[in-house]
């Protein structure tokens, strides 16, 4: 297809695009024609805009104090029960907002190592994130094991067959990416954590780069820890407070490293020797986040609104329209495709490649074009579902061919 | 005095108040006629209320993923550097902002007790608030180590003669409140802190219940590590993140449990194997909450405008005009004062006892006079300086006389 004519594909896919209208539910973004890096800083809602503010005068400045008692102590578990009923396939009472998505990895990577006594290894892929990387290269330092790493396969990806080498009875935990971070490499995890239990090992999913894109179906699977962002495909702001999943069958036992008074039996009791509270509440350590847990509320409202499914086929219909188009345009320049072709292997981002885009990247962002950047040579397509259109995906990658030709 | 005498002297005291118009940068409370909980929440600026709108509009909204470059990944020390020069003592490049205390005080624990290999004790008091001994139960446990208790001897306080026969050659760390969470008794952190050092152990102060109220000199004290929450006297907001100072010369030795990416030498780079940031940077683990921390920005700003040291003559002159009330009106019934009579013993909240303060507290927060409840039979009256007049601190009182009379 040449250029003209993507453009005017794009247009007809948003014409006939049943989400199309939601877009106008985000913020304006002035200066800004094509963001295609929702999978790392989702945009702002109006509502979250409106909300906020209202939090701030009415809730925070009027209630005061009154607020916890109110209503604020349970946000943790009541926005974890609406995001596991909306995205994640999680029956309630089994996921929690709280802290960051490395903190929650600790802890969850910690308790599945107590609940795995004997056992001396913890299984990772080398293209996981570094912050999961690195924080369960700690746990394994304090807790004597070794790390195992499963040698990427496809694309960066991850598969049931090279898990099904690396694990055995030496497994403690295995920890992988739903969403490859750069390959957007969408991983089967009810097959890879089968195969971890067969082994008598835990799994811990990562899903920072689906949750809110690519449902996820966390009871059905089976699975036994999954931690996330909020502020990629969940657009709750730059820093927002992360969730986590622990499956029932594991809360009694969930030994917590970072042992906090709200996460505690008895807060207001205040008496010596802490005793956890009941159920997946015992995953909190310190005051609940309030303010910043807010606006992921309302993303997770809209996307009840449009329906997870739904949001799954656009995400998967603008994944493809981009690989049509960079095949098109970028393709003859020496871009290559990072990312599978197989939209059920796919998350709803794509990684093209050329030695040119660090500087592309720099050039476009002056633009008010902005796709991600990854080293060494990375462009990181982003494509938010809910805020994101065609014909701005089109504006974006033909943006890079503009750069291309300079 | 009679109630008459003390309203008129409130009156004349909020007239004289150099600090009084600092009352009107605070948003309304609708219905509210005294708020005495600012020990637990402190009341929104109005200034928060518009920067909070302008974040989400101007800089998520429209810098997208471009802030983290331009402004938001420096924030943490950026505000960690603001309170330690306005509140804390503390030069810069020793504070940041993180987390919250609870996970903080794990970070600041953990690492302590490893730069002190071989030694077996954690000192901490009965007092401690709960967090805080709950989280360095769970360190002794996972480190092997021992907790050993100081018996506090005044008013629920801890003096160093009572820290100096607890702690010898067996001290890896002490863990204190600055100012007593429930008596609001304000300890000597400078030679409490000597007492330590003398004995070879390390210390780590918690200013959660006084920091913005009560001046700190951590680096005069000699200080090793501090934590302290923002949402009391630096109305953070709900939940907002809590700060950590961790002493230059302890800096390059510091071991982090929770290792994440943005606290790593070159997160950009990816690479395999964590590598500490120099500096306090690496007390970040997971991506730093910039919403959430943007309010305190706004509170500490406001208390360099007054100053720290007429904060802290406005807190006395608050604490001791409350005693006054509390002896004319309220001990006639029976209300007995459970904090230092002594101003520099005392933070900014007092805390007095009576067998119907449940149901006392109960009744007036329905009348929109708040103060702050501590089991088994505590109210605590916490006045920030800042936001809190003599006559609304006269109103609350004066409410309470009037439930104990009913």
């Amino acid at each position: 297809m040449t250029e003209p004519d993507l453009l005017i594909a794009a247009k007809e896919l948003d014409a006939a695009d049943p989400l199309a209208g939601f877009r106008d539910r985000f913020l304006p973004a002035d200066g800004v024609s094509s963001y295609l890096d929702g999978n790392s800083l989702g945009r702002p809602l109006r509502a979250t805009e409106e909300h906020l503010q209202g939090f701030v005068r009415e809730q925070w400045g009027g209630r005061l104090i009154r607020g916890w008692d109110e209503q604020w102590l349970e946000l943790p578990q009541q926005i974890g029960d609406e995001l596991g009923a909306t995205a994640l396939g999680a029956a309630a009472g089994q996921c929690i907002v709280a802290d960051s998505t490395t903190v929650l990895l600790y802890k969850l990577g910690r308790a599945a190592v107590a609940a795995r006594p004997g056992r001396t290894e913890i299984v990772l892929d080398a293209d996981n994130f570094p912050t999961d990387r690195y924080v369960m290269e700690g746990i394994a330092r304090e807790c004597g094991l070794t790390l195992r790493w499963v040698r990427a396969d496809y694309d960066g990806g991850v598969s049931a067959e090279a898990v099904a080498a690396c694990v055995g009875p030496q497994t403690a935990l295995a920890v992988f990416s739903h969403v490859a971070y750069r390959s957007g490499f969408l991983a089967d995890a009810e097959a890879i954590t089968s195969v971890v239990h067969a082994a008598g090992g835990l799994v811990l999913w990562d899903l920072c780069h689906s949750a809110g894109a690519v449902p996820a179906q966390l009871d059905a699977w089976n699975v036994d820890y999954a931690v996330g962002c909020s502020y990629k495909y969940l657009n709750g702001g730059p820093g927002a407070p992360a969730w986590a999943y622990v499956a029932s069958r594991h809360q009694a036992d969930f030994q917590q490293p970072i042992q906090g008074w709200l996460g505690s039996a008895d807060p207001f009791g205040m008496a010596q020797g802490y005793q956890p509270a009941a159920g997946i509440r015992r995953l909190v350590s310190g005051t609940p986040p309030v303010l910043g847990m807010l606006p992921m509320r309302d993303m997770i409202a809209l996307i009840a609104e449009a329906g997870i499914g739904a949001v799954r086929a656009k995400s998967v219909a603008l994944t493809e329209y981009a690989l049509t188009a960079v095949d098109a345009l970028l393709a003859p320049h020496g871009v290559v495709v990072a990312s599978p072709r197989d939209a059920a292997q796919r998350g709803s981002h794509i990684t093209i490649d050329h030695p040119a885009f660090k500087a592309v990247t720099a050039a476009l962002w002056e633009q008010g074009i902005i796709p991600d950047y990854r080293n060494p040579s990375g462009i990181r397509l982003g494509l938010s579902p809910l805020s994101t259109s065609f014909e701005e995906t089109f504006t974006g990658i033909s943006a890079v061919l503009a750069e291309l030709r300079r």
